[in-house]
């Protein structure tokens, strides 16, 4: 499994993605999940996969082979026009691979299948966010749902629907997704640190601050241990329940 | 989809089930998913489902049979001399149900398979929470383990990992219980209230404090626009992320 949250902030997109891949419960890997294009000042573009790790890793290569050579495979990521050429391009490299490696060949009990987000800026153009399913197709964040998630979704869901704010600085985004992520990890052997993340500052055209958060990392630890204090503080100050009689 | 929390408190046992029941987005229903067995001084037994509802209600109904008439069909669930014999019998009766609907009719895309919650106490032992699974085998909660999830059970899950307390008061636990079936009612259109309740006080042999919390309950009205805002403020007071440099 895999858990990974991107956001469309005011100021920017914002990407977290966590790094376990594992076949099985004896087979625990990790793996970056995040990769990042960018042509200064032209395009920045952010994908995070979840998913067959084949799968996804072929589609980053695929785009990579074709943004590295454009003169040789056309047309290359990092020259698309727009975002929506952009999604497009990786929506159909993905459901190439899938294709590839689910038809015709030996079948697998586990699925070939993978989901990406997608998100960045082309120069003239606001920042956009993606989903690309398996089959190739994607939907778009919008202000009604300003942010996606894939993998393991739901343990962190619900701090993510209460108090995302589109408004947010990148540092209270930075904390709101780490607390998303300690409830996921908490809850599912197949979640795990470190942490990849990218916040891309809107119209900067350049990639803004991406590092990785260790399990160890001082903050992460104080937010972890600190979150279920205040949780049951939180708790604690919601109004007492009297039973009738 | 169902949610259903069972917990072992110092004082007793708790149990909360929702009532929504689905067949496809468009026929959805509300059935009572919490029934309770008692003979005052002697045994108090609650069962919760999740799964198939042809399933469960037919579980029961066996089960209700069998505890009024225990002189035509024995052994009767309400004479069962310890919870763990009532568990078995409970588990022997869902496997034989599913085995009837499951094997040698006509198949159904939908699984006629259901997992239930069994707690109570029979006098002379302490009282006892069983998960039971369609294959008839079940587990039992334990200090380490003291609480058990049905259904969909991922998004109210985080919370009660963080602020579940065995010592906590029947009040305290109501609490704790609207937080985590609101969350998950939030996020899922399957688990819908209204929450059926009993609280068991151990030791009582007689059932304890038990109703139906309504949607426009103001108790869970007020839990639930004020959580929200209680989580925001827990966010905000936790240290904030500096980016370096």
């Amino acid at each position: 499994m895999t858990y990974c949250v991107g956001m469309v902030l005011e100021r920017g997109l914002v990407f977290m993605s966590d790094t376990r891949t594992n076949a099985g419960l004896d087979n625990i890997s990790t793996f970056r999940k995040m990769t990042i294009w960018e042509t200064p000042g032209e395009c920045v573009i952010t994908i995070m996969s979840a998913g067959n790790l084949a799968t996804t890793q072929a589609v980053v290569s695929l785009l990579e082979e074709r943004a590295k050579s454009p003169e040789e495979r056309t047309p290359a990521l990092l020259g698309v026009p727009s975002m929506f050429q952009a999604v497009r391009m990786v929506a159909e490299t993905l459901r190439e691979v899938i294709g590839q490696h689910g038809n015709g060949g030996l079948q697998s009990e586990a699925s070939f299948k993978a989901t990406l987000l997608v998100g960045g800026q082309v120069k003239g153009s606001a920042p956009r966010l993606f989903m690309v399913y398996p089959e190739g197709n994607f939907i778009e964040a919008s202000t009604d749902t300003p942010f996606f998630q894939i993998g393991e979704t739901k343990y962190g869901r619900p701090i993510l629907v209460r108090a995302f704010d589109s408004g947010m600085s990148f540092e209270e985004a930075m904390k709101l997704l780490l607390v998303s992520f300690d409830s996921t990890v908490k809850a599912n052997l197949s979640v795990g640190a470190p942490f990849d993340y990218h916040f891309y500052a809107a119209d900067s055209l350049t990639t803004g601050r991406a590092g990785r958060i260790a399990l160890d990392d001082p903050y992460f630890q104080s937010v972890s241990q600190d979150w279920g204090d205040k949780l049951k503080a939180a708790l604690d100050s919601l109004p007492g329940y009297e039973f009738e009689g």
